[in-house]
């Protein structure tokens, strides 16, 4: 029950052959989450064999075509693949009515609910919940109205040391929620058994950041402190600095600083702009702000 | 100037890793025509290094995704490459209007004109026509209204032979406008030079018939009849004849029933179900009725 991530596309704007926009899968505490859907996400995700089933959370970050525009053929597949069970798409106000005029006029007839969350809000709010995960909005500034998501692990439950637990007879299952939850035991004598004889720590709950695209924006910064793992768009090198201003996007340095002054663990880079061949050019600028800074790999799945 | 055929995609339904929807790229007497536009066709066009500022007419057959899916994205790109020529569209109804809302709601600002011709017709009619080439249409019957397309070149001009005209003194390069025309020469003296001997035969003119989908239909016949090539889709073999019907499909038998009818040269079936591996099953069965059936090749490049 890891938390792995894997990169289906990092290009921006145009797909080439060898290259796709944006879209990852996000696989946290069991949940799979699709977050964006360039055109040919669906070929990406059977390149990355992903159960398309068990896709039930889809965000998208804008309404800008490489980061959307293979929603509904996706959509059309599970359909023709018998999907049943509902599809929650949170993506910006608007979304609905595009994807709803594309399935009306297509006559794109759907054996499942499609359940829109449309957000408009300028502010980071929690979009999703549940026992173990939660997401949050990650307001971004483009030329589009834009959100990065966070999701968080919650803190997990502490593991029963069978082996100290057995010798105490006392110790009922019914009793394992409580000690799971960190608290001590008493036993009828009064004697305090410490949990931390009769749990072990679990891993750490770890945390994943999507901001893509935007303006350097330090606003991001509260949000995603001490994630585990930023994805941050870079598209430019910063001799380009007043071109990604204009286009609304963020310089490597720029990706560097914000991974920096947020104390993340690990920064991936992406969103690159078809110009540049080399794309290590953008691990060495970022590396001179944040060393550990790495360049996507296409279609590799990698634990959090 | 002869014509080429580039079929992009020829599966039904659903894209995989190796298969793509329907498009096809058909150049002929130098205009370059796309037709039909699945998901991911802007990809295969570059795999098939297409020069996307040729493309200015685009025939969509129906609004299935598809044959549609693929078209947001082009167009965006297009607009990303700089594009100012205008773009014609032809498809059904409907077509402008799930456009134009994906691209309000996207923002995809377009630096030239998209015309769409929108097609509602149950009859055959011209949709296109300049001094070498005609389109019609091609009413199918499908789950949607489509239309399968018509390309046909015009008569083209006998070529002038310069070695005999170059014997007459009294021929004037003006005069060459009705050499080419197959009209003879009258000298000064009253003498006919006859045009078989001023002029060669040009290349026999082509068409090109592309059907995809629909069910059997014989009133395609005598609008293809005679076609140099005849493109039919054939999504079931037809064992699955309840099938192809409920679904608005044709069988291969059927397609090379068609194909028979219509006297035509070649028949290339296509829109094949996934349910199928090897896919020669579609040309063992459709040359029992019409032997020169042909499976297409993705990206090969054919002449007419």
């Amino acid at each position: 029950m890891s938390t792995y991530l894997t990169i289906l596309g990092f290009n921006s704007a145009i797909p080439t052959i060898n290259t796709s926009p944006t879209a990852q899968l996000l696989e946290m505490e069991e949940r799979c989450f699709l977050i964006d859907c360039g055109e040919g996400t669906q070929v990406q995700l059977r390149k990355a064999k992903a159960r398309f089933s068990k896709i039930n959370h889809i965000f998208i970050s804008h309404l800008h075509g490489d980061h959307c525009f293979g929603l509904p053929g996706l959509i059309a597949s599970f359909r023709l693949l018998g999907r049943e069970t509902p599809l929650h798409v949170y993506g910006p106000k608007g979304i609905k009515k595009m994807l709803d005029t594309i399935f009306t006029i297509t006559e794109t007839h759907r054996g499942f609910e499609v359940v829109y969350h449309e957000l408009d809000k300028d502010y980071s709010e929690k979009i999703y919940e549940d026992n173990r995960v939660e997401v949050f909005t990650i307001p971004l500034d483009h030329r589009i109205y834009c959100n990065g998501y966070l999701f968080k692990e919650k803190p997990k439950d502490r593991h029963i040391n069978m082996e100290e637990v057995s010798k105490y007879s006392e110790i009922e299952t019914c009793d394992y929620h409580n000690l799971k939850a960190g608290k001590d035991f008493v036993l009828s004598d009064g004697y305090i058994l410490k949990n931390e004889v009769l749990t072990t720590t679990p891993a750490p709950s770890v945390s994943y950041a999507f901001c893509s695209d935007t303006r350097y924006l330090e606003s991001v910064i509260p949000i995603i402190k001490n994630v585990t793992v930023l994805y941050h768009e870079s598209t430019f090198l910063h001799d380009l600095k007043e071109m990604a201003d204009y286009t609304g996007h963020t310089t490597a340095l720029e990706a560097a600083t914000i991974a920096k002054k947020a104390e993340v663990e690990k920064l991936i880079l992406g969103h690159f702009s078809n110009r540049y061949g080399d794309l290590t050019v953008f691990t060495d600028e970022a590396r001179t702000v944040f060393p550990n800074s790495y360049l996507p790999k296409a279609l590799e799945c990698v634990k959090i």
